[in-house]
């Protein structure tokens, strides 16, 4: 039989369904290909610390990679007393050249072992993240880009408010996953902190050069404190904010899809190819990438949620209660990094019924620039806003719009008004003197769609660790 | 190529990506033989409906119950295009009995379906998570049979409180669970209403008895609102509640058992079977189950909040974000019912060390008895307090305990001293008194073992559904 | 000075900051008048017990209810160092009727005395919360009988489905919060179990006749484990749940409310008594109510986190981390009764375009009742709904109706059609169609109705405490 | 009667319960100074773009200062139907000045208004916030200076492990605010971008520089997208996750501190100052500062989940349910600002059983030690591991310690096994050979100790923002 790694001061077998519980096999063996690089580097460390012998070092780093090549190749075979990514490996080492596996575990506990696995998964899998959310910028950026004679109403509380430019709304989406970037790139100096050499929580009593170890393995820096290195989870944490914070953002940008795709909206046609049927109404298309979207955030916080009640009041140092960490990181990962090419495509293939939205845009959209006009008047802005307010009463009342109601009732109304009020009911006139930087006019818009395609340059050439 | 079911007004194929996005396959299989069993109560609501003939029937039957069979064998063999476990078996039933398979959706949709189905599902299985309950009760309440001589500290705040007894505390573990136990039967009366005939939201148009239905499939009543059949997941979030709150109370347990099997509290000693060793530190012993135990919990909490976040401002009816909520009921029912069969296992297997906890009770914690003492001689019982804290006070200063602290001392402090204070100092005594409904003196902790012994029978035999 | 409760002991003085943390004064306060029957109450039972004379008793019962009335007429001067409400009661109480005062205390702890207060106020609380539910609920079935005669367009994925009664969509917002009452029912009698006589944890040393005391005060049962009475918080994150799972509730009724007052829907207009304005677009008449109800309800699943955060792996038994939980639900409670009569209010004020909603209903939505023709005609309904989606296909295509496409291409597409299946194009058919219970039919809509009324006279009449 | 804001278009008035619900001055007057800078840098703008004269600009200002100096002195007289501290401020400005008062929302919206305030007042408490960490850092430091020779058990899994400096463990603390600092730092660069200018969604149609703008206040940049400016909340989440992680931070350090004062550990002593007694028991000494900093934790994470939720399937643009957002913000910054200090103070004030401490360390903390031993000799570490859990296991057989064992019994374990073995029992060579960076070896904790002054200086010169 396998052996544990722990075994010698137990004298009772284990309960099989404690053992059950217990073993982590099942999800961290997706941490294999990490293990086996964080152990090829500490054999190189032990070798250089006086520990391993050459000819040692060479035969473990052969057996370690012919391990790796199982698994690339899919074929390492599990053992049902294989505890964890850690045993397996060292057992399969064991089987492959013999006793000597026994002294890569050397000053190593699998406390700092874990982590350094972990943080190494996270190093190389945010960039990952980092590039399908470049994806999701982009479709939004060329939409912005094909869109940008499209007039649209703007909305707050839903209900319509004043014209602005599809770019400069596709846009408005653009940006969050802009800082969702930077966030993840600030969180990825965070995690490249290698705690290898912790130890189970003591440190390690060879003399190893953690910092070797930190450059063989693509790490910025080295973990200041061995109790701090094993047991600390912020990262894990941050990581699931981040990602619980993009779903918020991919959340809002589904709804607003779902809504504009209604037939009341009608705004956005949705292809065959990104929805789906009714089992029981043959006419119903459904927009079900954007409702999967908008429901898997509740995951992605749930996911959050978990991991920091997990380590709410968790007893210094490492606790067993941190196993249920990496299932969270895994499943909150694969969540986005499955929906966001089928967002970026969906989007991409989506077809804007640019006259409805021009014909949604009615006079009373334009109510604050027939304010602005009186401002230009002379009026001060609040009287202005109450005389308008009286405009539309009027014309709600009379039940026609702001444009057929008469210059009479608008100059018994206030005395500033005169004839050329009219000139104001043109949605592109309105967008147009939106022109301060970040507004919606076309050429503040243009100037945006630019500053977008500098931003996704930089965050490509800067931030994602190479590894 | 298998088809799905809804493809007749689609002239474009799905987007691959969309397509594994949208599929649930992967996890509504585990509903198989509930989608069956639904299945076949609704051939025959359709028979008596005069929709199928006999033999139609029969055939449809046949069908279905070779299938059942396939999944009961594991034999099922799944298509890449089967988009959930309806399509599944809706395709292998045309396989095995040709189009009148197709005459079986007649009146149904996916909507009633799939909710029918996770229904059945729970009323199948909040009984076999009560048993487990039950399983850990039995534990607790051995426990506090066994261990009925045992006197140790109290505590509140995590201080040395009051003497009280062993079995009285394996008891406070007990009620919890009982409650546990209630919401989840009161749970299943409002799991076990049937939605089937409720078509995709507006109700069904042919003449089914939905009564005979739900009587067929173990339903104790009907719906009242087609799109609250569909649409309404509260039963979803309840279960989840219900497994975040036993969550908490299994946490709080195990939480105890860590401290009291630490070096310095000593007081509980676990098995080989049931720990597991470190694989730097060879002395390591680690309370493993316990602490995976009180993690776990985290999880539990967030699979909650998943799927409230997920309910959140969802308009009616049906919207794809439900198809998530699955995942979260059966995740947190595989924990719970995983993680309670260890700990019912582990807790009987504790040895206590009986010695240890009655060492621990120092005269200190008779402070409140001294207190009660003069409260027999008429002091006011906040005289009483402060008079005894001053005893306190000196006792400490002159690095003695209380029953060592002289007579002339006492009666310096109060008048009310005398020469039998010092028969307070005795944990037997103190535990003795407290002798009212619920306290933990020997004979109120024995009504309490059959208070509990009757708790458990009465739920036996009254609250599981027979299904 | 006034003196703490509990200073005896302690040689040094509070750090102010600490105090300042450590009072609950600010909160607490409001549970002041439990805090005084609680202690009426106790008082009895120690008269009874022997402990009290009948002098002391009648004395401390008078000073108690001039407390009372001090509260009551918002005239108690709190001191700085009341520390809580407890302690405030009895220093006022000290002051009003001496020494004496001190004995009230006896047996007991504020352990089990703030447990009892939060208790009696929950208990006081349910039903004005249960109350403002019915109120709602009564808002609803009013609207269902108004608009008994209003065709809306029924959705699912927020894509026109079929034809329903906005009857039965009103109704479908009955149904969820009767059962969000059944679970504050039955959480009610789990609240109604009485702590006092639990001392701090091990119960009371005094003959107290915990019966009598639970009577007097209108609890149910009396707690069986004073560990489990004193630390036991479940009802607290049951109550939370229910306020948590009612915010859901209405914020699913709130998004369509908002979606249906969009000038795109335009089904409800909302009156200007319950909309607000713009401070900067004159024209603005946004749905606040509506969308504060919805934000809402992330605070009230937020403050169910906060509790069972706050529970977890807490070590038994009373720990000071529970002061938090008080703070909780009192926000939660406050926000659900300051929400729901707005709520049942502006929704009795909407007024409904009846003929919008009408003219929403399309050919398509009418699909599956083709279907269903061609079920009556023996074709199977997987065949029936590939069939009519073939037809839609083709009317989409010729940019034409259902009802436009010629007969001739019916009958290419399935021999099974014949002239009569242009009847099926009738709104008012389809809904009559759907009259099996719980479905969308005027006489099934009727018999809800009816149901809903006994709904609400049944749990009028059974469910609430009387207090 | 005060005017609404936005008046003119409404015939009836506002419902009071639904008005009550919706006023947000009760909380949001806690923005009144950030309100009154923000429109004295408006109407700066608003000058140079010509709209005000320059004597109205001044008169403008005359009044915002005053009616700045009417907060700060708390004699701001508030009225029934001020709506928020926006309508409150304009009011007032009004009653001073007349009408020109109404020429300060000129191009401006409450939805740009209140974004502008809420970032300003981060950006203001932030460094509040920092400073308060910094004080509690610097107590963690104080110690890890002072209990420099203090060796205590290091625990995993709450088993003793191996021995460790007491000051390694404060210093375990410390590290992880300094993660939580430079996340705040991070976080103060994404607020401090100026939304002002974006008007209610559209963008501003004047001639405002609003880089001008934004150094007037103190923001680094200016928003880019005026729909992302209104609506974006992730700094508001962003917030709330720094605050909920040194809640996390905070409850660990407060847990351990707890157990370490229990009679079972008995590690530290607390001072009178920061403990509370107990109303019944007389002896009892509650560390109730670190229980609430525990419970209070529950209370972060919570907040965090509410606006997470709020946030999730938002319809851009403004919703009206981003109002609760203050609320949980104020909550969260006032809950930590008002522990730490407490916690520096308390940290501070502990007595540290040094001798208690170093007793605790039993010969098996060394096992590790032992099996390092073997691996001098050229025994593998796996191997070494098994042979030292071998002699634990005779050693807990025999009743003995390590130590104890005699030397024929090793040998017969191993041969490797000699004489000089008994040498390894020694604490405080244990802690000194792990002298690699992060270690617990003296002088790497005099290494990290100024590395760890480094970086409080570091921090205090660069990250915060001068305001």
């Amino acid at each position: 039989m396998t052996k544990k790694l722990w075994g010698g001061r137990f004298s009772q077998d284990s309960d099989a369904q404690a053992w059950a519980l217990n073993a982590s096999i099942d999800f961290d063996q997706r941490l294999a290909l990490q293990d086996i690089r964080g152990s090829l580097a500490w054999a190189s460390a032990l070798q250089h610390a006086g520990i391993l012998t050459d000819a040692e070092t060479q035969e473990i780093k052969a057996g370690l990679e012919s391990i790796a090549e199982e698994f690339q190749e899919d074929r390492f075979a599990f053992e049902p007393m294989d505890e964890d990514i850690h045993s397996a490996v060292e057992r399969r080492l064991t089987e492959l050249i013999g006793p000597d596996a026994g002294k890569l575990h050397t000053g190593r506990s699998r406390n700092d072992q874990v982590v350094t696995d972990f943080r190494l998964w996270l190093m190389e899998h945010i960039p990952q993240l980092d590039i399908a959310l470049a994806g999701l910028q982009s479709a939004l950026l060329s939409r912005a880009e094909t869109d940008i004679d499209v007039i649209m109403a703007g909305y707050t509380h839903l209900q319509r408010a004043q014209p602005i430019l599809l770019s400069h709304w596709w846009l408005s989406h653009f940006w969050p996953l802009q800082r969702d970037r930077e966030r993840l790139a600030e969180l990825t100096s965070r995690t490249a902190v290698l705690p290898l050499g912790s130890g189970a929580l003591a440190g390690v009593p060879f003399p190893i050069d953690r910092h070797e170890v930190a450059t063989d393995l693509g790490f910025l820096s080295v973990s200041s404190n061995s109790i701090d290195a094993v047991s600390g989870r912020d990262f894990v944490a941050e990581f699931l904010f981040c990602t619980a914070m993009i779903g918020i953002h991919l959340s809002k940008l589904a709804e607003v899809i779902i809504l504009f795709t209604t037939a009341e909206f009608n705004y956005f046609e949705l292809t065959d190819a990104f929805t789906t049927g009714s089992s029981l109404m043959p006419q119903k298309k459904n927009p079900d990438a954007f409702e999967l979207t908008r429901g898997k955030t509740g995951v992605l916080i749930g996911n959050l949620v978990s991991v920091m009640t997990m380590l709410k009041a968790l007893p210094s140092t490492y606790d067993k209660d941190l196993q249920e960490d990496k299932v969270l990181v895994f499943h909150s990962f694969d969540t986005l990094t499955q929906t966001l090419p089928v967002l970026a495509s969906a989007i991409s293939s989506i077809q804007v019924n640019a006259e409805t939205m021009l014909a949604a845009i009615d006079d009373n959209m334009l109510a604050t620039d027939l304010a602005d006009y009186l401002v230009d008047k002379g009026v001060p802005f609040r009287e202005a806003h109450t005389v308008v307010g009286q405009a539309v009463r009027q014309a709600l009342d009379a039940e026609i719009t702001l444009s057929e109601l008469p210059l009479e009732t608008y100059v018994q109304i206030s005395p500033a008004f005169s004839n050329d009020l009219y000139a104001v009911f043109d949605a592109g006139n309105s967008v147009a003197r939106r022109a301060s930087i970040g507004g919606t006019a076309p050429q503040a818009v243009a100037q945006q769609i630019s500053q977008a395609h500098n931003a996704l340059e930089a965050m490509q050439s800067n931030t994602l660790l190479e590894v």
